[in-house]
């Protein structure tokens, strides 16, 4: 890390920063500039309680250096970590397609949808058995008997199943039926949670949190490495910012910026990441131009009907006709899909 | 609710629009506009699928009118809660401070900030056993020997605790010791986690996660007291915009805005709200002079040496001192603290 | 526009309102409903000072319904503009790429960087001879030599001019070189600036401001039409939020959403959108498949040695290959570059 | 500034790193740690073209160290700067307050405006003559006329006039009539503007722009202060986040960390800072209490008819309440008003 002292520290301020940093453990080198000094500190500074050293007197900034992630990090797997979940294979120049309602509502909308969407090209099948809501009022899924339907509409598509878990005690439960385990949005920091589904051998899509940096996405994302599952994909869907006529704004300069610092794939959600289902097209088709490993959409046999985000949900026509779009942009960019 | 139709919707969806109102239990009033046509919606909305609504052909967009929130609003208790927990009282004219270190490190550490804290007017200790951390690197906290040393801190001093919980299985536990449950703002959104305090009668603190807007703020608020448990503070601790030099934004604007709306206290939070010690009196003051009802601050023996947040945390003369400028802004606004 | 009443409003209050509505010559229809009263309000509602309705006692809120622009939108002219400017085709199908240096620096630069764009399929030359810097102490441009040095640029490649005007008075100069006035971010609610090149006849290229929403990029492109100037071109070169990884956040939907509202083309700047040059190929590529009629991208023989913005500008050999990968892109999506 | 090499750079790519600098005329100090390479850089900064040296093969990233401010920094001067301009001052312990209507709009509205604030306690009036519209179907102003009546009201009442000016070639009239010239917030980066009231010695009121880092806003001052005009207030007027519920965001956090960086003192605008009346008595007490210079507030006879800003306007029993709290507050914190 790099102390940078206040304009006109004195002496004994800065012998006492290099002495604070030599009891860290860490070797500092002194730098003295026309304006500031500043302290160049060797060593692995992960574990420092950094946040001490800005503290001290004659302190101006300390600014960190090394990435704070390790496990997730490029510098220690150079080549790119390929998901694969049953039918679904993310990465590594394929294009996995995840599509489905957001609400798991009945064997028959759930296995239509799950042909339809087969049909058209998706290797996933996505549906909310357990649903997160904002609302205490609003629909809050159909718990275990939601799972039980994707196990039907999987046995009869050979779709793999995506679904969320939101609590660390349902992880078994959920485990036993999906195929990846979808860590939404509201939980990306529920460390419990990440510590629970690391344990398992399913892979995990992990969405990023509409306030969290990419940084603490990618340390979000080692809580589950750490704990031994590897097979771990993750999911832009879009920030929160001042724009209102999207439900998020996304950003898709995430994908490569995270390529070139993660061996991990990543997948972006067009549906949650505008809120519209007139954008979702072209947001689709720009995910997959930016490189994206993989796309998470919202589908649904009648979307005016559906139990909840009705108003970004495309039908069937509409994401066939969308998957010809992003099929023919792979192609140009050099990927399958 | 409102639904403006686009300009130039046929007549036949128009009656389609209609139609599916009814079919909702609602009653349209169709308003034919110079440029538009509209469609006021009487009757309870909240329940109402609206996501669907956008999506019919011809439809514009729809607004709702009905704040979502309903046992949290004005509306329905106008007098405001007062949240009493051993020590701590909180609103109705009383300014509740709440102080200690981010997290309890040791016996001694606790205890003398306990005792520091009491003697500059403090009537709550706060102090975490359970620690979300944003990486998986960083100090976990003491777990349940950290909630012991609280509870020999409040055997010294009398001070209510505020520790904070942050898995429902840790929930009895945790409430053993406590006497206010703190809700961190990474798990605002964890509604199995406001479910499960919303059974407890313990008083809660529920921070606002930093992209939530004021209305999922008193949503999740509306988990808690959906439940049984009406002892619910509010707390403004920072949004996260585009500004770096501070940790996060504090808006305290909410405090009025939110005292016009719900009869719940609004406790604010200057340390995680700017992030940087010598910006935590100023704030304190000035939420003060804006109308809090509590003030949530850290203090540690020895800033530099604090296992977690050092730079925002106040060492105990810089908290008496704040203490006495927020006691007199108190006096000045009608407030007593 | 539909104003809302508080609940428990006076029949005293509404009454009030509705006399307002109907002194400022619009028809309102008051709607009982069962939690709120609401007074849907007819008429051209943009004149009124709706701010002042707020203010009236018993009256919750006021939320617009019409659209505040009218020249841009696609309801007064459904039909696409297309923007021709010597070389430079924007619209109807055709992407039209602007590249060049950030700043105009000698005769040399900038005509070996119009051969060698041209080379790669450019339509239009970038260049900017008076720059706005953020700093005093930064490099302020060439000014008039600047605009002949881009005219000799002209004269050997013959691709058309874009390049910056920062103040009214220097609009008639610049009108003189320049093939596209281009307006930056800073100055996009620069009123005086608007209404000086709506009364020429040259093309203008309008920046998204970093804070503005879409609503006031058409406002202010409402003011250059009200002038009398047709050729306009929308820019989104991305918003400020908190992600500090890129120098801004590049939101692509902005342009679908955009071809729905209005018949201006719309063009994405992916080197200030994402401020780091290998971030920039991927984004093209995405703003090509998201529908973009246009780029607009800072290319420089030497980037490392450039006077402004080096961090984020191409070289020839890297815009060559975003070219090649642009243009199949565009080939997908049924459009030509 | 400190350069920090990727994680296997090559020697040569550092060597080249080590010439680029000293080209530059600074000196680098090559740190070789445990994962990184850091070239720490010693001399003046502000004037090389660090943008360039990112783009340097085996750079991982540059790090400034100075601030790019340096005339309106503490370090150059560090006894506050008290603004003095007719009866308004500004800092040194006075908190000025400069209230008045948004626009102009008669002789009558501007001179019993100003008779009601400076009862109040006000000693400054502000109202605006020429006014930057979003929308080119709202009001524009009464522009000369209008500072005609503000210099009726002046000799009226003795109150220093702050009124806005909008294009460089206005500075003359403009500066005839005002004692404050007050830069808005959608100019705060119009450089030609900020040259041109510098060149004056009229005292200026600069307003942050909505997306403007506290670092742009005091470039922004840079440009003031270095055509020789040193008589610069800095306004926090409220920052544009994902918050809808006010108009924008008001961080009070900014009035200590700016008086911590630079002499200039600091005035708020609790008005647009909140966007709604019944926010700005709790947010300009708050502002009092954070230590603000001063305040700027939207004050109307009529608030309901006033041709712009109705909603965020006060009436004079308003202001006049909203005096009474502030005064306590102000010698609460050991200031006057």
């Amino acid at each position: 890390m790099i102390i940078v002292m206040q304009a006109g520290a004195a002496e004994a301020q800065l012998a006492h920063v290099v002495a604070r940093v030599e009891g860290l453990g860490l070797k500092p080198h002194v730098i003295v500039g026309t304006e500031r000094t500043v302290v160049a500190v060797v060593g692995d500074e992960r574990g420092a309680a950094s946040g001490g050293l800005e503290t001290l007197p004659g302190v101006a900034s300390v600014m960190p250096i090394l990435a704070p992630y390790k496990v997730a990090s490029r510098e220690v797997q150079p080549e790119p970590t390929v998901v694969r979940a049953g039918s679904l294979v993310v990465g590594g120049g394929t294009v996995g397609v995840i599509a489905g309602p957001c609400s798991v509502e009945s064997r028959d909308q759930i296995v239509a949808t799950a042909a339809a969407v087969k049909a058209a090209g998706a290797t996933g099948l996505r549906g909310g058995a357990f649903k997160p809501r904002t609302s205490p009022y609003s629909f809050q899924g159909m718990k275990e008997r939601g799972l039980e339907l994707l196990a039907e509409a999987r046995a009869e598509t050979g779709l793999a199943i995506v679904t969320e878990v939101v609590s660390p005690e349902d992880v078994p439960l959920v485990a036993r039926y999906a195929d990846v385990l979808q860590i939404g949005a509201r939980n990306m920091q529920n460390y419990r949670l990440l510590e629970a589904v690391g344990r398992t051998q399913v892979a995990v899509l992990l969405k990023r949190g509409p306030a969290a940096t990419v940084e603490e996405l990618l340390l979000a994302a080692e809580y589950i490495l750490d704990g031994g599952n590897r097979q771990v994909m993750l999911c832009e869907r879009g920030i929160r910012t001042f724009e209102t006529h999207t439900r998020f704004t996304l950003p898709l300069a995430t994908v490569p910026w995270l390529h070139a610092r993660t061996h991990l794939p990543v997948v972006v959600d067009p549906s949650h990441g505008t809120g519209h289902s007139p954008l979702v097209e072209s947001m689709a088709a720009a995910a997959v131009a930016a490189g994206a490993d993989g796309l998470i959409v919202e589908v649904h046999p009648d979307p005016k009907c559906a139990a909840s985000d009705g108003g970004q949900t495309l039908d069937f026509a509409a994401f066939s006709r969308m998957m010809t779009v992003c099929r023919k942009v792979a192609e140009a960019v050099g990927r399958r899909l």
